[in-house]
């Protein structure tokens, strides 16, 4: 019964990895660069989005695909901003998806329109476990935490914090209200992932903001010189 | 494609239910109360169980099954309260399983020791989608929220705050730091649950802590009427 199970799994990443793999191949021939924000529920993804996407990226033309389990309040909030934004509800079927996956990615390509971007945002459904599973062809993982969380999530959700590019520790802002120790936070952080490159940002005041924007805009020539 | 893995998906939640209704007998035989605690990561369902256990619930003999992808940080401070914990890891097999099933939970049941429990609390994987499609064979659902986490909520994880007896808003003491809105959080959870029970908590100063004490507590009667 479990073998069995563990090979259901086991086809249903190699399908996504394949998917993955087409989506790539999409993104390189268009020349999109594609990030997969990662996050539990309520770290402020969308909020972050809102303060680095808001005034522009320069020349780059940048678009945003909003994954969510019901509903486009994120997505509502982000074409306020006039950023360009599609919507996947994972609700489709059952009680819904707990992630994105690279299928659902590629059937929302079409309404993307990948020719008319640069830049890619793909905010994925807040859940600290298996969004880290599933690849969706992208360039560069990001991963926000929220200081309101607690400094152990690293040693609690180690896959998520080891297959990221970037980790964000957000809400900064709640520091002196919180019991959470940024040096025991890193700490941890090291241990699951060396070396992995960390900003720290409160998109509520703006601090940090200016980092992830420079970030953001220095992906493409990274990924061009790779 | 799609409706082979909507079954793979029923078949799968069908064998969670003939399991949980397996457990449910073994509950009511041995005359405990069993309480699923669900709730995103890092909304303090740890330290709110250290404060509504740590002084013991009146003549109750309580136990806490922990759940988590890895480890057991949240086991090792419980049982430095003099709690009964027992930890379950669900990274076995593959990148770790998001939620706890009634199988996790029933394998566990022999080193748990129903015969010397009148109230189980079994502490969930941190996330706000799939625990709420497996039924474990609780006798109620308790799902806490973070002020921090945004209050919008309710509206982004419908079936996780439909499916529960008691909303528990915690982490209050962030209030005046957060832009969050009790009043709009309570419209939101009324338009997806009307009616329920909800309480509003810090674990860190204590605030409301007695109010979960006595829910808890009345619970083994409650059912014992039902």
């Amino acid at each position: 019964m479990h073998r069995v199970k563990v090979r259901v799994v086991e086809d249903a990443l190699d399908a996504n990895n394949t998917i993955a793999r087409a989506n790539r191949e999409d993104f390189e021939r268009a020349g999109v660069t594609v990030v997969n924000l990662m996050s539990a529920p309520g770290s402020g993804k969308t909020s972050l989005l809102e303060a680095v996407l808001g005034p522009g990226l320069g020349d780059l033309r940048v678009g945003v695909l909003e994954g969510d389990v019901q509903g486009s309040l994120d997505a509502d909030r982000l074409a306020d901003l006039h950023v360009d934004v599609t919507q996947i509800n994972t609700d489709d079927g059952f009680g819904g998806e707990c992630h994105l996956d690279a299928n659902m990615v590629r059937s929302a390509l079409p309404t993307v329109g990948l020719e008319d971007l640069d830049l890619l945002v793909v905010e994925n459904v807040g859940n600290l476990v298996c969004p880290a599973e599933f690849r969706i062809g992208e360039d560069a993982r990001i991963m926000v935490a929220s200081v309101a969380e607690g400094d152990d999530k690293p040693l609690k959700y180690p896959l998520m914090f080891r297959t990221c590019e970037l980790v964000i520790l957000n809400k900064i802002d709640l520091l002196p209200h919180v019991d959470f120790d940024v040096d025991r936070f890193l700490y941890h952080l090291d241990a699951v992932h060396p070396g992995v490159a960390h900003l720290q940002t409160s998109a509520r005041t703006g601090e940090g903001v200016e980092a992830v924007r420079a970030w953001l805009a220095a992906l493409p020539s990274r990924r061009a010189l790779a």
